[in-house]
Parts: structure tokens; C-alpha cells; sequence
């Protein structure tokens, strides 16, 4: 049990995203949720009120955007609407998942930027920190102008393979696309083993295929989002005709929408590890998931916020803490 | 048969939240909707692709932000972003019902005032100007720095009414609560009468009481937002009881949410006539629901706004046009 | 007599709108005015010079912004840059009496919403934070994105007239026109009592009528500003016409233009409690006005913003400090 | 008489600064003024309303912020909003003079930078380009980020000495103090001369001195703004006690303060040229002053603004036009 | 020889960045570089001065920012405010490279994103649209909410090699390092080919290793910057290692630093091509280099940009003039 | 030796342009200057890493930007922005000489006024604040919103000169150009003595002139910059011409660019006296310069911004620490 954080100056508020995850994150410094209601009427407006004074107090606000991805968002900005009018010091806001994170460019002519929309209504509803984990691009760190630290999620899978022993030559760490090689590359240095790609087809007829060596060695897959679970299964497939022998997966983010258990269930995949940063209906689960848990990285990066002490040691690769 | 409008520098665009009404308004004045496509991923993200070029263009988005009401708002900020990306010359947004509107002031301390959030969020995603139709409280025109019209809605009412003959002393206009006394005394004004005022209480034993004299005249509830029906039938059963005759009602906005149905089909009143400002499912509308069309006031705004002509004739409230 | 406030880091200002109740507020927490220098040219240009360090400082500036309005703005505005550019760490302004409040929405096309303008200005001045004393509309608050706390009359007025033993179904809380319908609301529920309305006729030859039962009722007639006095004197006679017995008034501000004593003198109405909000010489008082203070209210909030202690127990009905 | 301005797409509106000044610029282009009501209340307040539809048009203000500064300030404020509201394009703003310009830096530690307040609120209200007639000090331009056009009014007055053969080394420019000598060496430039300096004592027992050679030479003193006239009666006494001819005097803008008329008319000096930038009473005119019209200039820099024609010919030293 | 461009509402300007390239694209128009003067004082402060009035006008200013970078980009933001100030309509600034664009992330704690900077300093200066080319990851897009078009040089590569002959099974397009692997997969698709990986050791002693079969095959590296050609010359070794036959390269930015010169003429590479969207001097120019001009593809992006027609078919893979 | 500053949440960074001065000022209160790294790569780009953390922290960051102005300009802004994002609680900046402050005014149309846009750019980056020492003209404080303290450097010379007897009626403090009279004017009071001009010509044939009595006089020539030496070196030559007996200067800040050296050891000055605010290379500097420091001047400046104690003390004329 932990003891009971002191500092009055500090309140951690929770919205509707994913309350066990707040509370878990609640509980590495000791405090508990601040009372906040939030209502929704029979029009679909949501109403929130903070039951609680917040006036010249270091708030921070945890939601996680997963599905209904809008509603949360506005939660979201309510909140901080509301704490801004209430006085409140500082407004962090901790987004363990950052919804519309993809739509980070303008893929074809006349689209939005999406993901930039979202750190400008962030921004301009009166948050003054973001903390956010495993974005899907980085540089999406750069659409903001008030501080953002994002916290990687590899050395908690890193973590969760050593364990096991899955390491070295035998196994080699794969990007089920060729969009996602950085991240393959940092578990990868984790795991002492180099990595290979897979080069989805963007078509029906194109099937796609692997680039690097994956014969006769174990694969474990890695993305950052888990959504229907089509990418790694298709993934491990073209792995599977390309001779590899067990493949595991892991994602940062576990969106798990409709489909993706059975998707992952029939697919070659032995064990996918996930974090708990998204909730979802334990129906939801496929059998061969497994839930690694972001909170102890979460809170203890609220606290080194609060209390101003550095960051710097929960990026570093070889920190024993988190590894 | 309205010829077709020659401008090509305005384009007219509709979101999800009333096509019906859209397609109307840009009837006004012989356009076409422009082309986009609104996708919705599985894992609840909305996905914005404007397909046509809108570069230098005048650009105009219609959204009623009726329910799902966080889903629509969201669906403007991205389709406002993209606007923006793509180089509108300007971006107009038209909203014939403004959710969030009743949420206007700090009612409790540690509230927050999402009606302005709302508008802060327009006009941050890159809104030039908005067009409204019957705000709940006219204050939140001064919520914006961009222009904005507020249309009224008071003066097709009172066309309807006029029409059937149903004005001067025979008749009180009655605002169904305390707050909405305004509307209520510029439909009397239209209609050649006086008001009344039924104070609802605010707690369960509170029934509330009549204001005014209402005994033997036929009365017509005001209102801006219908939403469950409560508030009309409570209304119309005190009237009743103060020895009013028959009680018929409108209203700008038909939210009618789950039980308006049941609740205005069993209440005292004859008929209640709402503008098509929102679009619900036909299920929903009780039988004794008149709709009449806000098209024509809102096109006639829009092609004044673009042709630069004066927004006033439809202020005025001895126009023709419209009463 | 007030201990002395020991925290230096709170400086207390007031300009030259209403020192009486500077005073008063300062004394509140027993802490003295800060030191400036308001000085005019002869070309009308108005100097302040703060005479001491505000380096670090939480600053408090109390203007009452009642004749000559726009000098007494200019002053408020001049403060504010200086105590920006001399380092203040916090600029709070207190405002007991917001002029221009009514100018709140574009009546007529082509109309300013100066209501806005002025909040617009206080914010780019550098104000970090308004207090503001019964405004016309609480809409006003929306038009800020810093906090604003806006305090309420009704209870001061409440409490004045409940000594007297004015309360119950012998009196009747009167809105003097159809606007104020919901500050009428709020102090007959102090007073466990309902309410009237009087709607006034727009025009010389519309007399206006009562609305609600006043007759052999003893009448409070309620507004927030007392400007000339004619809607207390006409609304008096016509209460007096429907058979009222005594006619009382309060109004939150006084104004108190030429011609106001004379009016208020020769009117119907016994008693014109008023506070201390705006200053105007003796002569122009009437002699049937009382004043109460509203400072203890306003420094209570001055002191409870500077030590981040809730402002909740101002806004309620039952605190038994403020009733 | 000058021809009707065709153009619709510009208007020209003024507030009560300078009314006479107003229309003489716009006989410049044979335009008329817009029509906009401007009311003060009794309490002080004032209420401004545009009459006619400016939506999508080139809006100019002329307003001349002399006595009563504050007053006219916020007319041009409020004018502002208005215009902005009310959908113009462009809204510019045309000060002949501009008041504070003074205050342009902090003299003494605590004090505010009110030149720049002002610019800031002018900028914050909404104008989107400035038009300024000798700036007391040229950097107040980069106290703006909209366009700033500043107009010289020395080659009106050098056209007013040339013409009357008042140039040459019979002739020195003299600065009444030390802060105007570029304009001095302006105007010296123009009558091909030289300057003297008059060194001001800042306190009563420090005479002050003349800085250059002035003995049997005619004076032309020159300032921007006159307002005591005191600058000017001590620099010529000193003049006088140095040997210097007949003393004249000319400032760019006349505020005659009370007691300018005796001050002026008891000293030395012969003529005192000013421009009509500026309006006040004719009672304050002292018999020994001259009125040249800034008119032309003006008219001329708004027609080059409205037709985006060049403004460098109105700055050019050799333009026959303004010599 | 092209027509001259009529449009006199668009005006060209080059700053020292590139002003061969901006020659060639204001041939695609027909129209001529604006005049400016751009002087270096002894100080090293820069001065710049446009000789032409651009009132009204829709500006372009070209620059590329390489080496002097700092210089390059002082010019240009000291441009952009002259165009501001001047009264420009519009201020297009065109970028054919983005120096610091590979600093669009915190790579590690305490670090700035100094792409994120530049962007907020050119639309702090004035900018309202940006035009780039190729730029080092396509989020940095996302850093403005001005509209920014970004053009792709991989057809013109393309265009390249399929002329001679160089696509289909015999080829493989081949990222030098493990992050570029967007911009290879873009050009294989145009060749009909496959990609190959270089994942180049971080450190001294890591050598790296090639992903993906290249034995037999044609390389051709692609990357956007050329700086020392060191990446480059160790993924050729590699690739010869692992038994690749002809190895070509080609890239967008061709900085060609100190040494780049002797690197690439010792290096396997037969020909490596790129884009003249940097100047540099002819004296670093290796051998094996081949330039291709990409003014073309810029001065129609302008033409499509004042014209208001779409920019979609620039950015279409089979758009036919560009293939 | 000073006992170390123990106050933590102060840290104080130096960048490339004056590190020895910064050093001096960091001894003023015994802190040391903190680590960061700013690396050059081949291609010109800046990098730069704060090398602790800066979380919560007042951080100073001393930057001299003579040349190469642009690079130091660029450092500046890069090390905001890591500050920013590396989460400091407020980022003061220390320019003991601010590059571009002669361009603070349109002096022909067509210009930027690159003063205000070098104020604009720090403002954007995220500066919260900004310490200066002799701005070339005092209003470009206001070309801030956030508080800018202009330190004089008057007081400094003063006590030079004092302390070698250097002041009464024997003296006369000489402004080498008609735009310095101020400054002139301010040493001449702390030397109780009067003040001349030379008014150099603009032109070739001009040779100017001298205003005010210089001769038999020893001249003292102040001047806020000194880049060429040529202004005091002709101002000296016109100053012999007219009698007066020896010549010194002194200036604050000293550019010193090529040919400085050569022209004012021939010229007919004593003594050129400067402060440290600009580091040059050792060689630059002529036989008859005298270095006198503004360290201690900056570094009380500093301190008491820190603890929040009043700067006034600094510019007052007669503190004995500074004189």
C-alpha cells in the first residue's frame, strides 16, 4: 500500500475514457481521484462539474480516446474549460491514447490535419502540458507550443519478452508495415536482434512481402495501434509462408473494434501483448492477449511533473526501473 | 424551378446533421451541395475528404448539431480544418441549432461555459463567420469576434399563426418558464396580444404558478428547444387549471428526444409547430407536430452574406418576405 | 478593527472610480491602498505611476466604472499595461460596477456588441482575472476566457429586508420590465414569495400592464441599475393603478443621472435601497435612498481569490455570513 | 468642385473628433460621409450605430483624439467593433492625431507605455490598417503589426514659409527643446538652412540655453504638438536674449489647452502655423496663429491606400504636389 | 520562350537563397523577379528594401535556406515583415528546402524542435502560405495552420530512370537508413519494383546490415538531404557486400558539405542525381553528380496557386506532364 | 570571492556571443552558468541541448548578438524554444546588445522594421521576459508586451570620467549626430556641464557642422553604438575645426567591424571609452580603447529580478553603487 501523497497542491482528475487506469495511476503517489460529475443529457450534451475546489491548484486530467472517440474528446475539452474558469494553476492533460493521431498529414489533396486540430482545441481550451504515451509519430510532439512529453512503451514490452527469454538471434522483431521500422528498431536494440519488414500490399491482388531474413526464427511483431487486428494477422501469415517459426505480437494501444477478436483468435499469432492505455469490454478480448499495465510509467511521470524533478530518466533505454 | 446560381466562387457544403435541410437551403438559390465524403472508421474516428477544389472559394458549411451531438461538432471542426488546408477564402459555418447553447453561464462555481468553449473552438479551427438561427440567449452572439447573424425564428410563427387567424385579444402568448419571457412578448408583439408567464417550480412538490391572466383565452406556449416535452406539457396542464381554453405551442428547435413522443401526444395541447431546423427520425414526431421549413430564411441569409447585400430587410419586422 | 493582512504578496489598488469603497474592501482584510499616481494634462491625457514595487506581486485594481465612464476606463487600462510592464506576477480586477454591461448584443444591424469590446479589452490589457458585482446578464462572464467570479446583490437585498419583517405572501417581488424577470425570481425565493412583472409599453402612447397579482400586495420592485429612475416610477404608478399597497425598490447599481432625485422624490415608492457600488455626489441623492455596503462581499472575494480558498460559499443561498 | 467617387466598395466614415476636417478629406475624392448615429446616454455611455450596410466594404474612420481624449478613444473603439460585426473588409483607421503618442516609453521605473496600450486596443478592437499624420516619435509605427502609414507635415509648412520667401541663411530652424531636433533638421532642410537648439531646464531655477548660433537670425521654431504653448513662449524669450531677429513658430498639431491663446499672444512670436488636424473652439485661438489643412495629404493617402496605388510620391521631399 | 504573365495582381520576388532556380521558375510564367535590395552592413546586420510597390498585391518570396541557413532565413523573415508592413494581399513564401527540418522532435529531454520553431516564426512574421518541396517528414505540415502545399520530387526521379530504361525486377530501390523507407517505397512503386533497407550501426563498431535481397540487383538509394554523402558511400559498401551489382542514388536536397565531393567520387555510386532546390558552387560538385531541375514543377505550383485551380493533379502519380 | 547564489530555481545560460561577459555576470551572485551544448553541423544548421533539467526553473539566457548577428539571433530563439519545452517556469532574456535595434522605423516605404520584428520573434519562441542595456532609442521597449528593463550605461561613463576630474565648464559632452541629443544630454547632467551637436551631412559634399559652443572646450563624444568609427572620427575632425581643445568618446557598445581599429587610432581621439557588452576579437581593438564593464550592472539587474526586488534603484542618477 502506498502512503498517502501530501502535496495539497496537486489534483489528479479522471474522465469517462478509462477509470481502472486512473485509478491505478492514482495510486503510485498515494492520492486518490478528485470528485468530479459528468452527466449526459437526454440530447446528447454532456454536462460536467467539478465537485471539488481546484482554485490555484496543479490539476491534471487523465482520458484515454478510445471509442466513442468524440464524446471523450469533448469531455475532454469541457473539462478543460472548466478547471480554466475555476482557477485552477496548471492544467496537464494525460492522454494515454491520442486518438485521430493518424491523421497527422494531408494524404490527398483537400484533407484535414486532423491530429493537429485536436492539439489546437487542446491548446486553446487552456491545457498547459500534455503527456501523452507511445504517439503514433512522433513529430506530432511539434504541433503543440506548450510542453509534451511522450513516453515510450517499448521498454515495457522490452521488459515483458526478457522475462520470457525472448531475445538474441533466435528471434527477430518485425513491422507488420512499412511505416513502423523505428519502432521495430528500438525493441529490437532492447531485445539484441535485428529486424525485418513487411511490405503490405496496398491492393486486393497485392498480396505483399517480407523484406530481411525471417527463416526458421521467431517473429514478434510490434505497432503502436491495435484496431481490427487485420495488420498483424496478415502480417504473420505472409511471415509464416516466408518459413518463420512462432510469431508473437505487441501493440501500445489495444482498440480491439469489432472483428479484431476473432481476427486475432484465428490468426497464427501465439500471444499479443498489449497495454492497459485503452479500455475495453472484456468481451472484446481474444484469449491470446495479454495486458501489460502503462500506470507505474504514467504516474511516475505525473509526479517527476508535479514535483519538477527531471523526465530524463524514463527515456533513458538502461533505466533498471522500468526495465 | 430555381435557375441555377451562376456564382462559382461560393460553395455550399453539408455535413451529416440535416442533409434534408440542406439540400433545401441551397435549393434557395439554385446550387448544388458541394462533394465530400464523411467516413467513420471502425475504431470511431471520423474521416473528412473535401472532393473538390475550394481554393479562393467562398465556402459555406451547414451543420445542425443535433444528436449525436459531439459526433456533429467534430465532423465541423474537421470539415473547418480542411477548409482552411485547402485554401478557402472563406469558411461561413451555418448553424441552425447551436448545442451547448443553453450551457451559457457558470450556473454553480467549478462549472464550465461550454456554450463559449463551442465558439472558442469555431473560431480556432479557422471559422470566418457563423450564421445561427434563434439563439437560446442572444448574448452568445458576443461570444464570437467573427461576424455573426442570428436569425429569429418569431416571425415564420407568427406568419403561421396570423394565417389562421389566431391573434389579438382572444389570445395570450405564454412563455412556458421564467426565463424565456422575450420571445415570448415578440411573438405577442406579432400577434396583436399579451403575454403570460408560468413560473414551473423547481422541485418535485413545487408545481409552480400562472403570471397573468389566462382564464378563457386560447394560449400559446413559446419556447426555443424542444426536448423531452416536459416543459410544455407541465406548462400547458397549470394553464388549464387557470381556466385557459386551447393551448397550442411552438417552438424554433424539435430536439424530441426519447418520450417527447408519448409526453406531447398525452398533454392539453392542440398543436405544436416547429421549423425543421433539426432532423430526428419520423418515429419520433407525435402526431399533433407541425413542422414548417426554415430553408428559405436561412437561404436568403447566405446569399446575402455572399452577395455582400444588407442582412437587415430580414431583421425587420414588418417585412413581407417573411411574414 | 482589523488585524493587519500580513501577506506581502498581495497589493491592493484602487483608482479613482470609488475610493470610499476601496477603502472599505481594503479594510476588509486590513491591508492599505497601494500607492499611485493618477494625474490629467491639460490636453485631457491621463498619467498613473505606480509609487511602489509590484515585482512578483499578486495585484488587485478596484475601479467602478460608473460617470465619466470611458475616463474611468482609460484609467483602468493604463493601470493594467503599467502593472504588466512593472512585473506584477497576477493582475486581478475588481469591478463593482461593469458599464457598458447593457450594451450586451447587436439589437439593430450594424450594431457594436460594446460589452464584449470592453471585456475584450481588459484581457489584452493584461488582466489575469475580473470580479465583477451583479452584472446585467451573466452571459457577460462567457465573454472572458480568463476566470471571472461574478458575486450576487439579491442576498444584501434579502437580508435588508427580512430585518424589516418583508417577506411573505403580503409582498410581491416586482420585475419593473420584462428583462429582469429572473433577478425578481431570485430574491422572492429569499423573501418566500412570488412574483410580478410590469411590461412596460416601447412607445409613448403604450401604457404597458402588470402581469401577475399585485393587487392589496405590498410591492418590491427590482432591478440592477438605477439610472434616471423613470422605469422605478413608471412602473410604480402602474402597480399603484392595479391596486398595489406600499411600493419598495432595490437596484443593485446607482447611477443616478440628472434627474433621478427628482423622480425617485416624487414617485410612489417609500424606500430605494441601493449599494455602494458606484460613487455619485450627495446631491444627488433622493431622499427616499438607503445604502448599503456591498464591501464586506467584495473584499470577503478578494480575500478567498488571493488565498485560493473556495468562492462557493459566497454564491450560496444559505451561507449565514451573507444573509 | 470635385467629381462623385464611383467606387462603392470604399466608405468613409467619421466620429466627433473632427468633423470639418472629415469632410474637407472626403471633398478630396467626392465622396460623401457614411451615415452612423452616435449617442451618449445619460450615464455616460455612449451607443454608436452605423447606418448604412458596410458588409464587404472598404471601411475608413477618421477620428482626431484630441479633448475629450478618452471620449473619442472609445467612440473609436466602439466604431470599430461596430464595423467588424457588421462584416466590413477592411477597416481602417485614420487618426490626423494622435494622443498619447507621448507616452511612448517608461520613463520611470512602474509606469505604463500607454502609446502602445493604445495601439494594442486599436489593433484589438479590430482595425487592420492605420493611417497617422506626424507621429510625435516614428517608432510608434513598430507599436503596430498592421500596416502603418505615417504622413510628414513638414512639406506643408516648408510650402508655407517658401511661399512668403522665408528660407535661406537669414532663416535657422530651432527646436524649442532637445527631443525635436529631426524635425527641426527636416524643415531646415527644406528652407536650406540650419538649426538651433533650445536646451530646456527641466527645473524652475534652470533657465535652459541655446544650443547654436541664433544671433540676428530669424527663428522658426518648430514642434509637433502645441498644446500650453509654454514651450514655446520660454524658447522664444531665450531666443530673444540670444540675438535672435523675429521668432515664428509652427506645430503639426494645435491642442490649445486653456491658457495657450494668453501664452501665445504675450510672447514673441510673430505667426504660429498649424494645421486644422486637430479641432478646438475658435475662442481658443490666439489672434497670432495661422491654419494650413492637413486635408489634402490625407485625402490623397486614403484614395492611394483604397486604389493600392504607391504611397512613396506623398513621402518624397521633391513631390510639386505637397511643396 | 513563355509569354509574358499578364496577371499584375501576382508579384515574384528571390531573395539570395537560390536565385538561378528562382529565375527558371518565374520563366514558367512568364514573369520577372520583383526588385529588392538585400545589403549586408559591416555589422553583419541585414537590410532589406522592396523597390517596387506591392500594395494589394499577391506576393511570392522564393528562398532556399541552405548554408548560410541563419542568414538565409533572417533574409527571409525580414522580408516577410517589409511585405507585411508594404501592404501586401497575400504573402506566399516558397521553400524549395526547409533547413532544420530534421529537427522535428525532442529526440531527447531538453531539446527544442527547431522545425516547429521556423514555422512559428515565418507565420509570426506574416506569412499565409507556405509552398515546399520534399520535405524531410511530411508532419512538419501539421506545424502550420497556414495552408502549406508540399511537392514531391520522387516522379521527377522517376521521370529520370525510367527514361533510361532503370525499373522492373532487376532494380530495387533501397533506403540508406531505417527511417526513409516512406520516400523508397514511393519511388519502387513508380519503377514496379521492390525496396530494400540499409540499417546503417549507430555506433563505430556497429557496421549495420542490409534488409531485404539486393544480390544481382540494381540499387538505387534514395534520400531528401545530400549532405556529406557519407550515408550514401557506407550503404553502397554494404550493398556491395551483400552482392549488388550497379548502384545508383539520388536525392532531393543536394547541400554537398565540406568533403562531399571526394566522398561520393570514392564511393560505388555510377550517378547520383538530384534536384537543383539548393545553390551551391560548382567547385563541390563531384563527378558522379547529375542535376535535374525541379523549377518546373514549382512555377506551375505558383501558376495553380494564384490561378485558384486545383494543385491535386501535381501530386497524381500519373498526372503525365510530370512523368 | 562571492559565496554561492543558493537559490535553485535560478539557473543562468550563456550562449556563443559573450561568454566572458556572461561568466562576470554569473559571479555577481556566485551561480556558474549551466550546461548546454550547441553544436554546428557541416551543413550550418544550430543544435542545441540544455544539458540539466530546467523543469520549474527561472531560467537567464545571456546572448550578445554582434556578429555574426544572425547566427546569434538564431541560437537565441532555438534556446527559447528547448527552454519552453523543457518546461522552465519563466525564460528571462539578457541582451547586452540588441542587433537590428537601428531599424525601428520605416525610413523609406517599403521597409521592414526588423527591430520590431526581432522583438515579435522572441516574444513568439516563448521569451517571458527581456533585461537590455542602452537600447539605441527607448521606445523599442514598447515594441514588447511582456516587461523589458532597459538598463543605462550613462551612469558607467559617468564615473569614468568623474573619477578622472573629467566634468564642469572645462567639458562639453558632443553628440557626433543630430539623432543622439538625448543621450548627450544625460551624461552632460552627471558631468554638470552643457552639450553641442555635430549635425554630420547626408551627402558627399555636405561636410556638415557644428551646433553649441565647443571651443577651447575639452569635447566628450557619446554615441550608443560604435560599429566603423567613422562618425566619431569625422565628428572629432569638425570639432578641431571649430576649436575645441582635446577629444574623447565613448560609446557603448563596440562592433568594432574592419577598418574600426585603423580610423580611430588615426583620428583625433584620446580616449575611446566602451563597455564589455559586445565581445570582439583582441585584434580589433584599437591602442586608444578602454574597456570599462557592465557586468556588475547586469548582474544586479538580474539578481533582482530574481527575488523580486524593485529595479528602480538601478536607474536612479544618484545611487553611489553604480556611480
Amino acid at each position: 500500500m502506498v502512503a498517502k501523497y501530501e502535496d495539497e497542491s496537486l489534483k489528479f482528475f479522471s474522465l469517462n475514457g478509462n477509470i481502472p487506469l486512473a485509478k491505478k495511476v492514482a495510486q503510485v503517489f498515494g492520492t486518490e481521484l478528485g470528485e468530479c460529475t459528468i452527466k449526459s443529457f437526454s440530447d446528447g450534451e454532456i454536462s460536467i462539474s467539478i465537485e471539488e475546489s481546484v482554485r490555484g491548484v496543479n490539476t491534471f486530467i487523465i482520458q484515454a480516446t478510445n471509442q466513442p472517440v468524440n464524446d471523450y474528446y469533448m469531455e475532454l475539452l469541457i473539462m478543460i474549460d472548466a478547471m480554466k474558469r475555476a482557477s485552477a494553476k496548471t492544467i496537464s492533460v494525460v492522454l494515454p491514447y491520442y486518438a485521430y493521431a493518424r491523421q497527422d498529414r494531408t494524404a490527398n489533396p483537400h484533407e484535414p490535419i486532423t491530429a493537429k486540430l485536436i492539439a489546437n482545441l487542446i491548446v486553446e481550451a487552456g491545457a498547459t502540458r500534455v503527456l501523452t504515451l507511445d504517439l503514433h509519430t512522433v513529430q506530432v510532439q511539434g504541433f503543440f507550443d506548450i510542453p509534451v512529453d511522450n513516453l515510450f512503451t517499448m521498454p515495457l514490452f522490452a521488459q515483458y519478452y526478457r522475462a520470457k527469454g525472448m531475445c538474441g538471434d533466435d528471434y527477430v522483431v518485425v513491422s507488420p508495415k512499412n511505416s513502423g521500422v523505428q519502432r521495430a528498431r528500438s525493441l529490437a536494440e532492447y531485445l539484441d536482434t535485428t529486424i525485418a519488414i513487411v511490405d503490405q500490399g496496398e491492393t486486393e491482388t497485392d498480396e505483399g512481402y517480407v523484406i530481411g531474413d525471417v527463416e526458421n526464427r521467431n517473429c514478434i511483431l510490434v505497432d503502436d495501434i491495435l484496431n481490427s487486428g487485420k495488420t498483424f494477422a496478415n502480417a504473420s501469415e505472409l511471415l509464416k509462408a516466408n518459413g518463420a517459426k512462432e510469431i508473437y505480437a505487441c501493440a501500445s494501444h489495444a482498440l480491439l473494434s469489432d472483428g479484431a477478436k476473432e481476427t486475432l483468435e484465428q490468426s497464427e499469432i501465439a500471444d499479443v501483448c498489449v497495454t492497459d492505455s485503452c479500455l475495453t469490454q472484456e468481451s472484446r478480448h481474444p484469449k491470446n492477449i495479454t495486458y501489460i499495465t502503462c500506470s507505474k510509467l504514467l504516474g511516475e511521470a505525473v509526479k517527476r511533473i508535479h514535483e519538477n524533478t527531471p523526465m530524463s530518466p524514463l527515456f533513458s533505454k538502461v533505466d533498471k526501473d522500468f526495465l
